[in-house]
Order: structure tokens, then C-alpha cells, then sequence
């Protein structure tokens, strides 16, 4: 095989074979392709598509090209949940000690934040010393000692995926759903889980700010996952105002032991409840998902959730003080209100410019080298709907650095929308379920 | 401006500006833009198209990535004739020393043979001594002299096409139309010309195998040359066979002169003196075609044209001897005649497999390193429509080295198709004429 034939082909409209995107993929792995290749090809993909067939071809490609967890030697059924980002979404940290405490074990392999959005990892670094580098093999341990681990994509993982995701980010090729949806797969299924809930989000903080683009992702990965095998459901959830009232990591981390202390922001609750209530159901714990969400909120209300959240950290190297006492997680030296200029009610939050505010404060990273700033972030004090007097704070900034305060109070001055009324269509928080054919509740 | 965010607006169809496009090839041929960049950016072009205000824009960054000639200080209008490619395509041997023999000043820059296509530069370096490799005021000088010069490619001239031909041959976007077009004419402009008449070629043995495609870049070129304000006009000519008989560097060198003799094949002969009749006519030497028609049969016939030749040759260094006995170009050492297993008419040459079988005995190269062997090639004796008995030759393979021979020969019993009849249908030698509005017959 050629490669200019193959990217001649796939630049022509034409359907590639499973032996053909495989050689593809394992010879850009091994350094046999050079990027310009790779990048003509994404490029191709990226407007052309795929068939279900290649993309099927694409995610195995890539599964394969790296080492696939075997957790059968562990009893029941494993599941997981992923997200495709947001700002203030934090539901893993809620949502895996919550299922694990049911039962069901969930063995997480979690990204950084990307761009405006957090990343699961950069949040469990604000707890001092939790460690999200564990080898395969301490993974394992800790799966069967707690039902539950998070950590980081090792080189192990899908190395196929680490070398096309760094290719795809500086050749305009990030956004073609078929390579997303290979990419996530790939990665995900690599966890040896047996079902997988996606939380695929939709609206201004969403990297699909339209819905019908968040459906069509939905679609790609769950057929995707059912091919191979596997439980799949996505929920389209909102995320055209940031989730919950905290963005920033420890600030995060404080606001999920709020909910499993029964308290919290009611949006990030539900959303995480019934992203577990998938979970229990695709894993067979629950007869539906109706049960399945009683039994997550149980597991919340009774502090099992939180005492598996503490047992987690435990396992993983983390002082466990900081869950007892959140006020120890890093906290940042100054803080002032940003108020409205205007009397009213929130009309819409550009949530995308408050995950860069929060990014700009140090919460995120520009470059890849940058160094987070865990204490760093933003409590909302309105969201939309929320009535409004002029003078009155829209949210707090804590931030460390004077000279990043400026940028981050411009973006959040203009983020916020006031109006003299309410607006008229409440956006809900679960767009819509599309689940596979395994997986109909 | 930032690569990426140029990347994406080609990506999604969006028309580019003069500065963006500018700013890509700058910095492109600068290396401050890395080649997998280039590259989705280019099959994006390539799947996308481009608008004439883009490809006027792509031309013009890069014709002025390099030096574009003055040859004001020459006397007298100066044109120039480009060939798209084909096989036996050896017209600018014959159409330089003729409009140059009729008072125009013929700059002429050209190419080495690409994949199944001879180049005028390799049949040039057949003729003992002669110097394709002139500095542009070397160049200048034969120029003022004797009216024509022959050179390739020198660093000073579009230096970003050089580097983006490179990287399109292999990212599988040589094809794009709008590429091929401002490649081409980004070389041809730097020429310092007034009018340039395109030879762009249709059929088997030629790039474009469709007419439609070939009349497409066709209108490409002659509308980018028009809006840089020169005259300019496209033959569509027949390259389903090659042109005259002889196929091979000092071969067609060879036909060459016998057609500057007064003798040579018909189809060659009639090209030739259509090319310069139009050459003539946007020179302004001619009042019409026609005109420019008869003053290149009259330049061949008293042999001022054959004396030009000579001219030329002896100003870039050549051995003049060899033009007046072509036997003393180099000659392969072995002959075998290729004969037909079956008696009728020859139905088809496929003309590309004729290409590659002169290639493969050392007439071409099959990589950028292989060095030419100028003796080798082949005579044809049977073209489309001739009538042929089993056992006759149908053309004569002229080779030094055996281990060639069984490709070449495979190559040339599968090319020709002999059928019972002749073809119903005899194609024409030119298709088609697009003029510009500058040049109007």
C-alpha cells in the first residue's frame, strides 16, 4: 500500500478499506508517514467523512495501536462515563465515587482541560497529593481495592491517538466529528469497560455550540461503541451557562464535596444524578433508570458517595484533610467582585469567555507548557434567569496575579447579558438521551 | 495572522483575501510555516477550489517570492509557449528557433520530464555541451543575441513554487487544478513576457485525460495571465497518442531537425507551426493567424529556423555539429522491433503506457536522483488508424541495457490495441482554442 494512494482515495469522496486506514494509522505511529501525509489525509477526512465502516476501522486502528485493559480477573460489570468538555463541569469527581459506592466499578482514564474548558485531571492535582500518574498495573490495584481509579492517559493508551490529536490541533482538523468521535473512542474503550455514558454537551461553552452538531457526535460515538461491543448511551446536557456556581480547580473540587455533603448547586446535582443513573443502568444494577436515579441520590444523601470520594484520594496518594476541610485545598490571596452596570435579569452568560477568563486568571493553559494555578477561578453569584440590580456582583474573582486581572474582568463584563426581563424559554438541562440499541431504557 | 485560523476559513469554504493568501506563501517559503500546515491547507484548496480573485492572488505571491525578469531594454515584443506535458511533445525544439527566426524574442524557462512526460530540458542536455543552466544574465545576454534562450528553472525564480511543487508530489494535491495553474503561470510570468500561448494537453498520454478538465485549467490560466495584463491564448491539443514518432531525448531532438529540414511527421509539423502561428499573432508580428500560419511554414521551408537552431545551440554552448549530422547524438547500442501478434488496425495507442516504457529504459526518471540515459527510446512505425499485419513492427525499441527491455517491451504489446477496422472516429490534433480578450482571432 502507497500512501499517496490512500490519501488520494479518501480526497476523491472514496470508502477505504479496514486494512487500509489500520496501515495508515499503524505506520504514522511508528514514524513511517511523515505529518504532512497525515495532515493531507485529516484534512481529506475532515471534509469528505467517513462511512460507518472506517470510522469503525479508524477508533480499532487506534485502540489497537496501544495496550487494552483485560479487567475480567475483576467481578461485574465496569462502566464509565465521559464528557466533551465544559466550563464548570465537574461531574466525574461526583459521579465516579458515586457509582463506585454502588458497586459498579469505574476505572477512569481522564484528560487535561483543553482550550476553554477544565480537564477532570488538572482538578484532582488541586488536592495535595493526588496522584493521577498511576502505571496500568497500580490502576488495576486500585480498581479492585476501591472500585474505582482516576488517572491520566498513559503511553500505553492509545498511542496512535496522542500523535494524530497533537497533528490534528496545529492543522485545523480538530473539528471533524469523525476524528473526534475515534479519538474519544479509542481512548475510552481502551479502559476494557463494558458500557460507557456519554455526556455530550451543547450550547456557548461547548466546543458543539449547536445542538444538531452535539447530536450528530452523539450518534457517531454510540454506534461507535456499539460495534465494538460495548453499552453505549449519550445525554445532549446543556452547557450554554457554566455548570454549577464555581470554575476553577480547587474552587471545583470544593463545589462536588458540597454536593456530596447533600448541598450544592441543584444543576450540577441533577445532571450528575442522572449521569449516574445511566451508569447504574447500563451496568445492570438498576432495573431502570428511574431506580438507578434514587438509588444515586441515596448514595449521596447517606455520604457513601463522599466516604468513596475520601477513600479514592486515600488510595491515590491524597491528603485526605482537604475533603474533610476544603478551606485546606488552595485557596488564592485576593478576590473582588465583578457587579452588573445594569438593573434587570440575566439574559445569557457567554459561557465560552468565562472558561477563558478563568483560564486567563491561570486556571487553564495558553501554551502546553504552562503551569496551572489551582487556587485560581470564579464564583457565580448569577446565572441566567437570575434577577439583577445594578451595583449588585455578578460573580467573584480570585485570582493570584493583578496583571491577569484586567483581561479576565473584561471578558466576564462582556460575558454577561442583562435584560429587563427573563428570558422567555428556559433552556432544559438534559437536551436528550440517544441511546443504543443495548442500552434502551 | 495566525496559519491556523487561514487553514479553517479555506476548510469551510470561505473566500481568502490578497493578504492572507500573501501572508501563507511568505511565510511559507521563509519555513517559518511548517509543511503539514501547508499541506491540509493545500487539500483543502484542492477540495475546495479557490475563486479568480484567490488564484490571481496565490499567483502573484508566488511570482514575487522570486524575481520576475526586465526585458524592457530588449527591443520588441517578447512571448512565450508552455505545454502542459505529453509524450513525443517535443514542439518547443521546433517553436523557439522559428518565432525567434521571425523576429520575436522567445524567453523561454522550461521544465525536466515529470512522471511519463519527456521535458524539453532532458532532450536538450542530449545535444553534446549544451548549457540549460544560464544565471538569468547569461540568460539576458543569448537573449539580446540571437533572440531565444533555453534554461530551466534557476533559484531566483519562484522559489515557493519549487518548495510547493515539492510538497504537493507527495500529499496527493498535485491535481487541483487552481495549484497546477499557479504553478505553471507564477514561472511563466517571471519570464518578463507580453503574451503566452498554452499548449494544454488532452487524451491519454497527457495529465488531463478528460477534455473537459484540460479546457478548465485552460480557461484557469489564460484568465490569471489576462488580469496580469498579458496576452494569452490555450490550444487544446491531442495527446491520446504520442506526437510525431519518435519518443526518447535525442531522438526527438533528432525529429526535431528533420521537421526544421522540411521533412519529419505531419501531426508534429502541423502543432508546431499552429503554436507559433498564435505565438506570432499575440506578438503583434502577424495580422492574424493565419498569417502567423504561413510565416512559419516559410521559416521552416527556407530553413531559418533550422539556422536558428543552430544559433541557439551554439550561444548556450552545444556542439553545432551534432544539429548538422544528428548521427553524432548519442545512440543506443541495441535495437529490437516490437511486431503485432494481430492483423487489422491499429484502434488505440494508450499513450501514457508508451511514456512509461521510454521512462523505464532510462529515458525518464522514476526518482528525483535517477540520471537519463538520452540515447534510449523508441521509433514508432504504427500510429492510431494504420492498418498492420501480425508480425509487422510496430514501433522499434531502441535500448542499452537488457535488464530494461521486458518492462519496456510488456508495456508497449499491451499499449497498442489493433481491432479489425479503423476507428470510426479520427480525433482532431486541436481540440479547441480559448482565447483571452487581449487575443482575439
Amino acid at each position: 500500500m502507497r500512501p499517496l494512494d490512500l490519501i488520494r482515495k479518501k480526497r476523491d469522496g472514496g470508502e477505504m478499506s479496514s486494512d487500509e486506514i489500520s496501515f495508515l494509522v499503524r505506520a504514522y505511529t511508528n514514524d513511517d508517514i511523515p505529518d504532512y501525509q497525515m495532515a493531507a489525509w485529516m484534512m481529506a477526512v475532515l471534509i469528505r467523512g467517513m462511512t460507518g465502516a472506517e470510522l469503525n476501522a479508524l477508533t480499532g486502528a487506534m485502540l489497537h495501536s496501544g495496550e487494552v485493559l483485560d479487567l475480567s480477573d475483576i467481578p461485574g460489570p465496569k462502566v464509565d462515563k465521559h464528557s466533551t468538555g465544559g466550563v464548570g463541569d465537574k461531574t466525574s469527581l461526583i459521579i465516579a465515587p458515586v457509582v463506585a459506592a454502588g458497586g459498579v466499578t469505574v476505572p477512569m482514564i481522564s484528560g487535561r482541560g483543553l482550550g476553554h474548558t477544565g480537564g477532570t485531571l488538572d482538578k484532582l492535582q488541586s488536592i495535595p497529593g493526588f496522584n493521577i500518574n498511576l502505571s496500568l498495573s497500580e490502576f488495576r490495584r486500585v480498581l479492585k481495592s476501591c472500585g474505582c481509579g482516576l488517572i491520566g492517559q498513559t503511553a500505553e493508551i492509545a498511542p496512535a491517538d496522542k500523535k494524530l490529536y497533537a497533528l490534528r490541533d496545529v492543522t485545523a482538523t480538530v473539528e471533524s466529528p469523525n476524528l473526534i468521535c475515534a479519538s474519544i473512542m479509542s481512548k475510552k474503550l481502551a479502559e476494557g469497560i463494558d458500557g460507557l455514558v456519554l455526556d455530550v454537551k451543547t450550547g456557548s461553552g461547548a466546543f458543539m455550540k449547536i445542538e444538531k452538531d452535539s447530536v450528530h457526535l452523539a450518534e457517531l460515538m454510540v454506534e461507535t461503541g456499539e460495534r465494538m461491543g460495548k453499552k453505549m448511551v449519550a445525554l445532549i446536557t446543556d452547557m450554554d451557562q457554566p455548570l454549577g456556581l464555581k470554575v476553577g480547580n480547587s474552587l471545583e473540587v470544593e463545589e462536588c464535596i458540597e454536593v456530596m455533603n447533600g448541598g450544592g448547586p441543584a444543576d450540577l446535582r441533577e445532571v450528575s444524578v442522572e449521569l449516574s443513573a445511566w451508569m447504574f443502568y447500563l451496568a445492570g444494577r438498576s432495573p431502570d433508570v428511574d431506580s438507578g436515579r434514587e438509588l444515586a441520590d441515596k448514595l449521596i444523601r447517606d455520604r457513601s458517595a463522599l466516604k468513596k470520594f475520601r477513600e479514592i484520594v486515600v488510595n491515590q496518594g491524597g491528603d485526605p484533610k482537604s475533603i474533610d476541610d476544603p478551606k485546606l485545598l488552595p485557596q488564592a490571596q485576593h478576590r473582588v467582585n465583578e457587579v452588573s452596570t445594569a438593573s434587570g435579569f440575566v439574559d445569557s452568560i457567554q459561557c465560552e469567555q468565562v472558561g477563558i477568563a478563568s483560564l486567563v486568571l491561570g486556571g487553564g493553559r495558553e501554551k502546553k507548557e504552562d503551569v496551572i494555578d489551582p487556587a485560581v477561578g470564579l464564583i457565580l453569584h448569577k446565572k441566567v434567569g437570575d434577577p439583577v440590580k445594578a451595583g449588585e456582583a455578578l460573580c467573584t474573582i480570585l485570582y493570584n496575579s493583578d496583571a491577569r486581572l484586567s483581561t479576565a474582568q473584561d471578558l466576564l463584563q462582556r460575558a454577561y447579558r442583562i435584560a429587563e426581563r427573563p428570558p422567555a424559554v428556559k433552556r432544559p438541562l438534559i437536551h436528550r438521551v440517544i441511546s443504543g440499541k443495548g442500552a434502551q431504557a
